[in-house]
């Protein structure tokens, strides 16, 4: 994504080009119409001078006037929840939307990172490493202005608190269904091993999930669609 | 950093209010002139479908004029070198530099970095984690528009490349000033406590520094200010 910057120079030598442009066109209407040059001349030589100054009033003038224009402080939507609760496909429709609506917006996932860093262990240590971790880069990003979803099972309290100190704008999502539930949808077949004893610290099954006390968002996906989910979270973007 | 967004139906009534503003300025002033209404109107009319298009045209003629038009692909600018080399202190002026230029840049220090997680280590496997982590990060930045300064030892070559297959413009800076000025300079004292066997996996002394091969730069600090450093590397931006 490349940055463009227009030196001042070129803006004030277009500003002064159209004017000169524009003026002329008047100019030459104004001849066409009277065949008189001296007023032709005269009336583009105050219309130079006056649109200038209009054109300054009308862009103040409509600093007063909201419509049509939106602030968005760029954010940190930050989804927690135990394996199965909905985490990736929520986060992955609303980084989607918020792209499609032309926001600069960044998607990281547990499941991705881990792919990227595949040493990085399930030990409550190395899980809240790498959870700050993300964290740090979240808010690195939400510094520089992009709004940041984040999909990690995040499942110490304490963690989730320093994540939420590095960022302006933390916007805690706990996606609260329960563990029955994400049991019965088991998609990746990862229960079924932690159950048998073939997985360790595995978060709801023999290691714990803290529940976040303040969320900002709490949602049961139980009986709720992905569409619903997004829709609720959009309304704190 | 806050994001505005206009929708384009602000943009249209913007358009729109000031077009009938302006040729209502410019039927009042030909009015003035003339005492004719109907010639006024008549310039009014033509002037304000004449302007539109005229405009149009002006603004794609200047899309083929350079002047004062510069496009900046966003970098990561990776300081690699031993302690002392000269890392921080031209990693913060470059910072500054750029920043002052009204660029969107980030800094990200080794030392800094390491203040926020105090238990990274400094073991061939945690420094390459910890590099790769680092460079992750700066590869999220730039593809958000971002320019990075690193500063980091980065002692080895397997970490650096990975960095670089993850960044799309990698720029690597080594400052190869050697270990005996480094050692001389000794501005943390570090280099006294390695040699007596204080510290241990301390690169130049009891851990190994392994040269860059192709860097983008390559700067020996000794005899340069810092300010020609930063010019040297400036022009790569």
């Amino acid at each position: 994504m490349p940055m463009y910057r227009e030196s001042s120079i070129r803006s004030v030598l277009k500003t002064v080009s159209w004017r000169l442009f524009a003026t002329l066109t008047t100019v030459a209407i104004v001849y066409a119409f009277t065949a008189k040059l001296n007023i032709a001349l005269a009336i583009g030589g105050i219309e130079m001078v006056l649109k200038l100054v209009l054109y300054y009033l009308h862009e103040r003038g409509w600093n007063y006037i909201h419509l049509g224009r939106k602030e968005i402080e760029p954010k940190v939507l930050w989804l927690t929840g135990l394996s199965g609760s909905g985490k990736s496909t929520i986060g992955e429709k609303l980084y989607n939307d918020l792209k499609g609506k032309g926001f600069k917006v960044e998607y990281l996932d547990g499941d991705r990172v881990r792919d990227i860093f595949p040493n990085t262990g399930f030990s409550k240590e190395e899980r809240d490493r790498h959870v700050k971790r993300i964290g740090f880069l979240a808010s690195m990003l939400e510094k520089n202005g992009v709004i940041v979803v984040a999909s990690f099972i995040s499942p110490y309290e304490e963690s989730r608190q320093f994540v939420r100190s590095l960022c302006n704008n933390f916007v805690e999502i706990h996606l609260s269904t329960p563990l029955e539930e994400c049991i019965k949808r088991d998609v990746k077949g990862l229960y079924a091993r932690a159950i048998k004893g073939e997985l360790r610290n595995f978060t709801g099954i023999n290691d714990p999930y803290e529940e976040p006390l303040n969320p900002e968002i709490r949602i049961d996906t139980t009986n709720i669609s992905v569409s619903e989910a997004v829709r609720k979270i959009s309304k704190f973007v």
